[in-house]
Formats: structure tokens, C-alpha cells, sequence
């Protein structure tokens, strides 16, 4: 039988986008099927019943929900291109680092933008002190994988996109060349893969969509 | 070389409880080293200097961190009694599971016991949603794992303890028999087993420690 793989996604969702960077690393051919989060299609619902979230992955018909999970099947179902590291003490460290990037960059990053001075100074130092232990972890080596991506750089292609499109939808650059050298040396890196490229929103697009969600969350906390 | 497996948790806390469970169903002798939490030791600083937190087991010399990362750690590094199924399909059905127990019990449970009698009512109404879709799940089997416990029991512990502690500190049963029938004959199943019964925190003082933790809460909310 031939393999039948479908994923549910939506193009400026960092969620989704990671799951498509995987499954591009390991050279699998999928359907793509785009959801309008503002009016789910009851596929999306039937295979996400709990969470009604994307993205969910479809294999031979049956669904797997949640990136991080999703990342893990597909390691484990194609075993080609590892994304993942073969010892369990670097599988550890690489679950921790993913850990760290989804808890620490993925939910609050609004704060260093918006809000008060006083706000936006104190989520400024915060971030400057996650992005520094992340340069510790990064120092000496090309990617979190070490000579090639894996695991955490996949996570980290957030970062990646979302420090451009936030530097062009603010006019603020944090992220400077003599505060995170080794960050940035990634981070270019990273953005100059093919496939890396092929699963990046497309800037404007981005860019537009970053300025009209901004506006929301402005009006929803005034 | 003899192999030197250390854990540095604290006894009230379902995520060093958890990783202690799945030690014991390994058979895997440990040193537990007991952290006082308002006052960390160097050690437990040193080896875990990103979030300052128990549980840390410490493998010849090596540290993991974060009680889901130790499982799989755990589970990778001795093969004996899996804890983690066998095919990636249900391995990520396991860890989907793992992470609902965690995303919505782990954090705000108090909600139902304390604040207005409105908010009592709503949590409750969710907590009841998201137990039935717990018992949908375990229907028809003796554990979450099949035969015998697993990865999502492993998780389901601090449920499992939780209920019958919490029952005792408000004296309000919420998970009753004709609500929750298949939850409640997987608790006694699962409390009947040997190396649950060794890890349990004991009743007496657990209640105590949960009383002082509702008032400490309740005067911070007030």
C-alpha cells in the first residue's frame, strides 16, 4: 500500500511549519490541506476532537495531533535522516532544549514590544538572558545537531523567522550582531537551506498578518 | 563501572513521585537525595542551573531534567519492563495522553475547591468534560497502558493520589462512582499494585502539607 500522509496546518502557524520543515528533512511526500482557524472543517474536528487544534498529521488515516509529538512519530516511523540525536543522554538534552525555546520564546514575546516601559524593559532583560543560554548551548557548534539540524533547530526555525518579521514590524532590532554573534551566526545559517526556505511564510504576507494580530492583541488589552 | 543513578526530588511532588515509579517498575537501584525547596541545595543549582527545579536524576555523573524528559530518558536507557509502547502509532498516543493529564490537571485544580461559588461550578463543569474523555480512553481496559501499567499511568498517578487526598482536605468526593465508574476501578486497580503503594507520599502528612498549601494560596488570593 502506498503511504498516505495528509497534514492539517495553517501557513503562519510556527506549529505547523515546523511539522512541514520535518517532514521536507526527511523526504516525505504529503498532502497539505490549509484550515481557516476562524471556521475549522470538520475533518480538522473528527481527527482533533480533544484540543481542535492544528497541526494534525494524518498517517494511512490515522491522525497524530500536537507538534512535539508529531515530530517524535515521524523519527520514529521514517528512520531516515535522523532528527533526533541516537543516544538516549543527547535525546535528553535536545528534548530539554526544544522544551526551552516552546516554553520561554513561544507564549509571552509580545511583552518586550508592547505594553509599559517598564514592561517592555523587564521582558527585554528576561529575553536577553534566555537568548544567552541558548548561545551557550549553541557556542562551537554550526546547529543544535550539531554539524547538521535536528530536533531543537527545528524548534528553533520560530525563532529564526519570527526575529525578521518582528525587527521589520517594529523597526526594533534586539537581537544585535554584538550582544548575540552566535545566535545570529545560526540563525543565518539556518536560513540559507533549501528546505528551510521552501517552509517559510512568505515574508510580506508574514509581515501583514504580524502587524494585523498586533493591532488585535493591543485592543484586547487596552 | 558499577552505574550511579542519583534523584534529587522532593516527597510531596507528583513529578519526582513519577519519575521514582518508573525507577522502581525498571527495578533500578537509586540514591534519593530529599531537596528542601525554599532552600535549593548547590548541588540541585548545579545541575539543573536553567529552572532551579526538582525532580534532576543524575546518571553516572550526568544530569536530566524535567520529570516527562527523564521518562523517556529512562525508558531508552533500560530496556527491561517499557514503559512506552512498542509502536510509534501508540507511543504517540501515549505521550498525547501524558501531555492532557498534564496540561489539564497538573495546573489549576484548586479552581474547583476554592474561590466564588460560580467559579467552583465552571471548573468543576470542565473538570467533568475533560475526566469523561479520560474514562472514554481507559474504557474497556485494566490501564491506560493495556495489561499492565504504562507511560499515561505513570502520569495518571498524581490523579490517582490527588483524588483521595484532596477528598480527604475538603471532604467533597467530585469523581463519584456513577460519574466516573471507569476512572475510579483503574485508581484501585492501579493502587493496589505494590511499587505505587512504596511511592505514595504518606496520607497523613500529604494532607497536612495540602491543607497548609490551600490556606498559603487562599491568603495570596485574597
Amino acid at each position: 500500500m502506498a503511504e498516505q500522509v495528509k497534514l492539517f496546518g495553517m501557513w503562519a502557524s510556527p506549529y505547523s511549519r515546523r511539522v512541514e520543515l520535518a517532514l521536507k528533512l526527511k523526504g516525505i511526500q504529503y498532502e497539505y490541506i490549509e484550515e481557516d482557524l476562524s471556521n475549522k472543517s470538520p475533518l480538522l474536528l473528527k481527527y482533533n476532537p480533544v484540543h481542535k487544534k492544528i497541526p494534525v498529521l494524518v498517517h494511512n488515516g490515522k491522525p497524530i495531533v500536537e507538534s512535539q509529538v508529531i515530530l517524535e512519530y515521524i523519527d520514529e516511523t521514517w528512520k531516515n535522516n535522523p532528527i533526533l540525536p541516537q543516544h538516549p543522554y543527547d535525546r535528553a538534552m535536545a528534548r530539554f532544549w526544544a522544551n526551552f525555546i516552546e516554553e520561554k520564546f513561544m507564549r509571552t514575546p509580545w511583552r518586550a514590544y508592547v505594553g509599559t516601559k517598564e514592561e517592555q524593559e523587564q521582558a527585554r532583560e528576561e529575553g536577553f538572558e534566555l537568548l544567552k543560554m541558548l548561545e551557550n548551548e549553541l557556542n562551537g557548534k554550526d546547529f543544535f545537531g550539531g554539524e547538521t539540524i535536528g530536533y531543537v533547530d527545528i524548534f528553533g526555525f520560530s525563532l529564526a523567522v519570527w526575529h525578521g518579521v518582528v525587527r521589520e514590524v517594529f523597526g526594533v532590532d534586539l537581537i544585535t550582531e554584538n550582544k548575540f554573534p552566535v545566535f545570529l551566526k545560526w540563525s543565518r545559517k539556518f536560513n540559507e537551506i533549501d528546505v528551510v526556505n521552501e517552509c517559510r511564510p512568505p515574508v510580506e504576507k508574514h509581515i501583514a498578518y504580524m502587524r494585523a494580530r498586533i493591532e488585535a492583541f493591543k485592543s484586547a488589552t487596552k
